[in-house]
Order: structure tokens, then sequence, then C-alpha cells
């Protein structure tokens, strides 16, 4: 018997290309790591149906409709009201499961979480998080891409969500909190910038300051606050640096005989490298400031990505993510 | 002979970590490349004169100040008339040059640019590109700094400044303009995204809509418009990624005796890679905007680098970069 609290994770069989097989292998291999971990899978009654029969701990809830990627996600999910997320999102609304992950739709994801959920009391913006590897420990970084046009005090609420995140999920007792600027010294950078700079300083314990792109990765930092424009431009190039970089290191490893053999040594030690810069090794991106854990995953996302996606979501259960977070934006 | 125009670049002796020395050797390394350039470098009498007398085809022009890199800009250009950066500029205003060089303070440059050649007429706000490596051929991004906070028209005449630079400096007879924001759609990213996107349909015939973060290095464009906060943070973040990353692939190919030896094999190529995502391979960030060519480089520029941006610096006076900017923002 363990002493952890039984958590209950919903997950949407049908989001993501690669459902619903990946997803529900994701679910096999979570429940495996957790014993105390309770599973409902919403999505056709074709699917979880037989999924639940043959599995302990899972529940099937059936649901007729799907989110498509393309639509647009506000008027999706209030027409929706039978889709795999939607329902998702209810079940933690009714307080039937603590958690919700899809790698489907992020946009319905976002707005299913945050009209059927609600917003913590407090929470102007909800924001995504997504953890970073750097040279040193990973670092929270947010938003990255649900708030396009912010204001200093939305800075602000993302450098308390993050700071409770980078707790409970990275672990760390007292976050450093950065924020991402042109320059190092207060007076750099756009007005938000600067305004939200000078709000941190007063109201944040844990702020260290600005940091620059270049430090992104180096480790100086638990939270990375920055606005959501910002943010999402930053992930993807990010990711899209990363693999034009270790493509290019792979084609100078294969670009002769002698070269193939050399890097089939190295190979190993370089895979290690390559888990540790892939998102899918820190989980999902969670949705924060929204009344319940909700983790969204990358449409890619293969069963590897759900398993630590589902056990970041139970995670952030038993930390209590969704009080700290309360807590830290109420106004006192 | 030559049938190249000569042209006659202003280099700072004493701007940069590494001046005077590399300065002057990449001076050297710029004359032997070039046989119609001319060049004249302003600083101490003390080493100026020496390599003037020493050299053909350089001129020295002894001044008496320097702009030291954590003095505010605007106030040192006013109140240091004799120093290096600013009578670089006065040079090229007075057309007793065409263009200038400093590896000095990037807002000193940028003032003394701006305050004493002056901008072109018609442009609003002078920009700073960077051209950076891609998957395919380099691409020009701006603006990576000088204007933190922007408006539509603003981008709307970095995308003709970015563009001019493109066919002059990356012989590109009709370049490739994209904006960078956070969806392909034109409906996605902040307000300013928006608006920047729609006036550029209208105004802008090479313009090929949104790219992501992810694109930056994917070769699909040959201008990257975005504004100065944003694109700051991407250019130190792609810097910083790239030697991180490059970092770790080192690491992991010293961490045993038979790695070590497979990596042997591999150094060839990998310093190629390596050479390839060197900002200093592609000379310093140009200053686009103002009333003549101002290239700035890296605090930490060696010979090489200086060198190149000597050699860009003598491509953009030869291939009319200042006048193919002002026909293009010229009010019509």
């Amino acid at each position: 018997m363990s002493n952890r609290r039984t958590v209950t994770v919903v997950v949407d069989a049908q989001g993501g290309d690669r459902a619903p097989s990946e997803i529900l292998s994701g679910v096999v291999l979570a429940l495996k790591a957790d014993p105390d971990l309770q599973v409902i899978v919403t999505g056709e009654a074709d699917i979880v149906g037989p999924f639940a029969a043959g599995h302990d701990r899972v529940e099937g809830f059936p649901t007729t409709q799907v989110i498509e990627m393309d639509e647009h996600p506000a008027n999706a999910v209030r027409s929706k009201k039978d889709s795999s997320i939607v329902v998702g999102c209810r079940l933690v609304k009714e307080g039937r499961a603590d958690a919700f992950f899809s790698a489907g739709s992020t946009g319905g994801a976002m707005a299913a979480a945050t009209l059927v959920m609600g917003r913590i009391k407090g929470v102007a913006r909800p924001a995504i998080a997504t953890v970073v590897p750097t040279a040193g420990p990973p670092a929270v970084m947010l938003d990255v891409g649900a708030n396009a046009d912010c204001k200093p005090e939305h800075l602000l609420q993302f450098a308390h969500m993050g700071s409770a995140y980078a707790t409970v999920v990275l672990d760390v007792a007292e976050p450093r909190i950065a924020l991402l600027n042109i320059g190092e010294e207060p007076s750099k950078g756009s007005v938000l910038a600067q305004e939200s700079h000078a709000l941190m300083v007063e109201a944040l314990p844990g702020f260290i300051g600005n940091i620059e792109g270049r430090d992104v990765l180096a480790g100086v930092t638990d939270v990375i606050v920055t606005d959501g424009f910002t943010g999402n431009v930053s992930l993807k190039l990010l990711e899209g640096t990363s693999k034009i970089l270790l493509g290019q290191v792979k084609d100078a490893m294969t670009s002769s005989a002698i070269n193939t053999m050399a890097a089939a040594v190295l190979k190993p030690s370089l895979s290690r490298l390559k888990e540790r810069l892939d998102p899918d090794t820190y989980g999902g991106a969670p949705l924060l400031g929204v009344a319940g854990v909700c983790i969204i995953g990358h449409g890619s996302s293969n069963a590897r990505a759900v398993a630590n996606a589902v056990r970041v979501a139970a995670q952030a259960v038993r930390g209590d993510l969704t009080e700290r977070i309360a807590a830290a934006v109420a106004p006192n």
C-alpha cells in the first residue's frame, strides 16, 4: 500500500495525431507506474468501452463529439458539449476527477478548461507554461501562447503561478523568478517589461531581475516570465533550433563511412542528450490559473509523452497546485 | 585593375573588447581581400598614427575620446564629440567616407549614427538587422533591438529595409518577406502582429505571410520582420541555444576515452558546422535607416569578424543600400 493520495485523471482518448492508440498505451504506462492512479477516458464508446473493460482502475466515459484542430476554440466548446474535451473538463468541475489531460486542439482544451472549470478566483488570465531543459535544472517558462497581449499585472500573476508550479512539479522550495527582457538593467526593454519589472521588485520575494534570451537555457532561474507572444516565439524557436542543430550534427556524422562508424560509438551519449532536450520528457504544458489541473500535450504526443503528462498531472494534484495558486493570487 | 568601385570605410579602432589589436588585424585582412578598399581608422593618435604609417590605403584620423560600454548612449554622443565613434559617423556624414564600422558600444554607435548621419528621409525608426544562418540560405532578421515598442507602420518599414539589405548583401533579387508571429493565420497574434500583417498584405509584393518561431531557421524566407523586443530575445536565444547545444554535444563526445577518439574523426565536419552557425561569419549587424552605411560588431569581434563586417560594409555601399532604402520608403 502506498501512502500517496489516490488521484483520478481524465484522459481525452481522441486528442492528438496518434489517438487513440498512443494515448491509451500512455495510460497503461501511467497506471503501471502509479498504483494510486485512477483514469477516466473520454471518447467514442467503441474506443473507451473495450479499453475500460480490459484494464483495472480505468473507467470509460463515452462521448459523441470531437473538437477538431482547425475549429474556432470557443465556438467549438459552446457547440460541442458532448465532446471528449468538454466532458473531460466537466468531470473535473463536478469533482468526479482531479485533473484533465488532452493532446488534442490546444485552443479547444484552453477554451474548455477556462469556460467549463472556470478561473481560480483572482486570476485575470490563465497562462500556458512549459518546462524547458537548461544547462542546469529545468525551468518553467510562461506564458507561452495563451495571451498575445499582456499587462504588467498579468505578468505578475504569471510569476506567482509559475512559482507554484516550480515548487510542486520541479520540487523547488523557493523558486527564483526572472523576467525575460532585452537587457539586465531595470530601465531596459519595452514599456511592458519596464513596468512589469517595477511591479515584480515590489511584490515578488523570489524575483532575481531581468534575464536575456541567451540566459533562457543557462540554468540561472527556476521561473521565466514573459508575455504569450514572446514566450510562444521563444519556445518554438528553441524547439526548431534544437531540431535543426541536432539534425546538422547528425548529417555531419553520416557524411562519410568513417564518420558513420565514429558516430556509432557516440550514439548512446547523444541519445541521452536528445532525450534531455525532448519536450516529451517533461510531460505536457499545464494551463495555469484555471480551477483544476489541466495539462495539454503536443499534437504528436506518443505513449511516453502521455504517461509523463499524466504523471505530472497527478503530481500537481497531490502537491495542491490549484490551492497554492489561489493563495498566491488572492487579493490581500 | 578591378572594375569595382573604390569604397572608403571608417573603422573605430577603439571599439570592442579586443581593440585595438584584433580590430586592426581585421582591417589588414579586409584590405588584402579587396584592392579597391580604403580605410580610415579613428582612435588615439598613438594607435592610428603608426598603423596608418605602416599600411597602404589606410588613413589615421586621431580622436581623443572613447564612448564606454556603460555610458548613456545619447548623452555620450552629445558630450563626446571627439570620440572615435562620433568622428567616424561625422566622416560619413561629410562624404569623406562611405561607411562606418564599430565593435564598441552598440547603443553609442546607434545613437551616433542616428544623431550625426541622420535618418534617411521617410524612415521613422532605424532598425538593427542581423543575418541568421538557416537550414537553407541565410536570412535577414530585423529589428533585433533598436526599438522595443513598435507600431505596424514601423514593421512595414523594417520589411522594406530588410528586403533592400537581402538584395544587396545576400544577392536575392526578389526577397521573400515574412512576419514573425505565433500562428500562420492572419488573425493570429498580438494586436501589433495582426495589424502589421494586414498592412504588409496590402503594401509588400514579396510578403509571404506569418512564420512561427520554429520556422526562423527553416530557410523558408529571406527577410524576417519583428519588433525589436521579440527580435532581440530571439537572436540571443538562438545564440545561447547554439552555444549550449554544441557544448553538450562536445561534452557527450569527450565523456569517455573511446568517445574522444570517435569525436576526433568527426571534428572537421563539426568545425564546418560551427563556422556556419558562428555569427562572425556573416559580418556585423547593420543599422538600417540611417543616411549612410553603419555596421555594428559584437563586442567580442575578432579579426575575422572585423574583416567580414568591413567586406559587408563595402558590399552595401557598392550595392547602393542607402539609396535603395530611400526609394523604398519614400512617400509616394
